[in-house]
């Protein structure tokens, strides 16, 4: 057996790679692991990206538990949630016969943000038997310096990617650049004075994209993300940031 | 006239998006700038995907002005640089036609530790009239992790893109993992309880990793680096590196 944990790219179609392509053709299942609250158009990019790339392939979904965001021992809360994926993975894996392929599709790159790789190596852990294939994906963060036609760092400089949580602790040390993932708090606001390069649902018909000095455009991006938030009923977006020149 | 600077990906010619695909297959010129001592296999690989999906296009091929490394002003030193290849880029863009479009190969992701958008905004700030479109690439550090089978942040934690020398003055702060691209002098030694992952060459034929604690492979590391640089004359060697546990 083997599963392969496959990124498809960050919303655009078009961003999957050829190997990406060559991996769901062979294919004899596609695992598809869904949040019990996920958004139906994503969950919809997905299943039509399976439709059309692994047309022969058996489809067979799980649902994603909850993870405990408010409880204060975090890295317990993770624990719990990771072993209870493990579960369903586990599960999963149940419907992949003997000398087949399964491919689970990950958004954006499995490298990044992404925990499908962590939870299938606890499954392994755990005593099941598969090899494990990784296919690297177009991460949001590349699909967002593209639109913006930017790069993510300066000439021999650093780039820190982190969380809205960690942001809002402080500029890190050493960065000039910032990378955002998640950041329901807009915690840019707290630099006015910084460059910041701002998009939601990147590479999607609904894309949005406001750059500039963070004085001067911050309140409308926070206002752009609350209204597109509240009409699309979910938001996924990120940003970079630059740090004002002394 | 439109410019595209196209990600190709990190060495494995699978790696390439469909996006970029299509976007060669259109392209009338493409542009390939390289070092004068650049490595005959990198060359040639990148003229085969040339070949391959832009069979249509005219090469038009330009010599990158070397980078004045050892001056003390490191800054000065680079804005020098940046105009001597804006002057190169300059003279290779007068061979687009009017209403055609070129495209510029670039390894990796073009967001990450590369010039060539950077290079085209300095063009156009000197009056070039053309439209400029960025094609997301897969990057050698998605590659790295995906060959290594794992993550590049850990759940909620950060992670920061550098450079040797900028890890040469210490672990950055808020980081509990590291990405480093550039680093001849194998920086990662004065880090011997630190998790690595290292690879050279990835995605392509001779393709090197190396993995465990820093104190048990980091010489092995160092070995293998400079018998692979002496036997092909050259190297692109990147490597992840996790926090040792406290």
């Amino acid at each position: 057996m083997r599963v392969e944990v496959v990124g498809i790219g960050a919303g655009d179609p078009d961003d999957i790679t050829v190997r990406a392509v060559s991996v769901l053709g062979r294919a004899d299942v596609v695992f598809l692991l869904d949040k019990a609250d996920a958004a139906g158009e994503l969950m919809a990019l997905r299943e039509d990206l399976a439709a059309r790339y692994a047309p022969q392939a058996r489809v067979v979904r799980g649902a994603d538990p909850d993870r405990d965001r408010v409880s204060p021992g975090y890295t317990a809360a993770v624990d719990d949630w990771r072993a209870r994926r493990a579960d369903v993975c586990a599960e999963m894996l149940g419907e992949l016969g003997e000398g087949e392929t399964g491919a689970f599709l990950v958004w954006g790159d499995p490298s990044l943000y992404d925990s499908v790789i962590a939870v299938l190596e606890d499954v392994r852990s755990r005593g099941a038997c598969f090899e494990l294939g990784v296919v690297p994906g177009i991460s949001s963060i590349s699909a967002l310096a593209a639109r913006h036609r930017t790069t993510l760092n300066q000439v021999g400089g650093a780039v820190q990617i982190t969380t809205g949580r960690r942001l809002a602790q402080g500029w890190p040390d050493g960065a000039e650049d910032v990378v955002v993932m998640l950041d329901a708090r807009c915690a840019f606001l707290n630099f006015p004075d910084a460059e910041i390069r701002w998009g939601a649902y990147v590479g999607m018909p609904g894309e949005i994209l406001i750059a500039g000095r963070v004085s001067e455009v911050g309140a409308d991006i926070q206002r752009a993300r609350e209204r597109a938030r509240e009409a699309n009923g979910w938001i996924m977006d990120s940003y970079l940031m630059r740090k004002p020149a002394r």
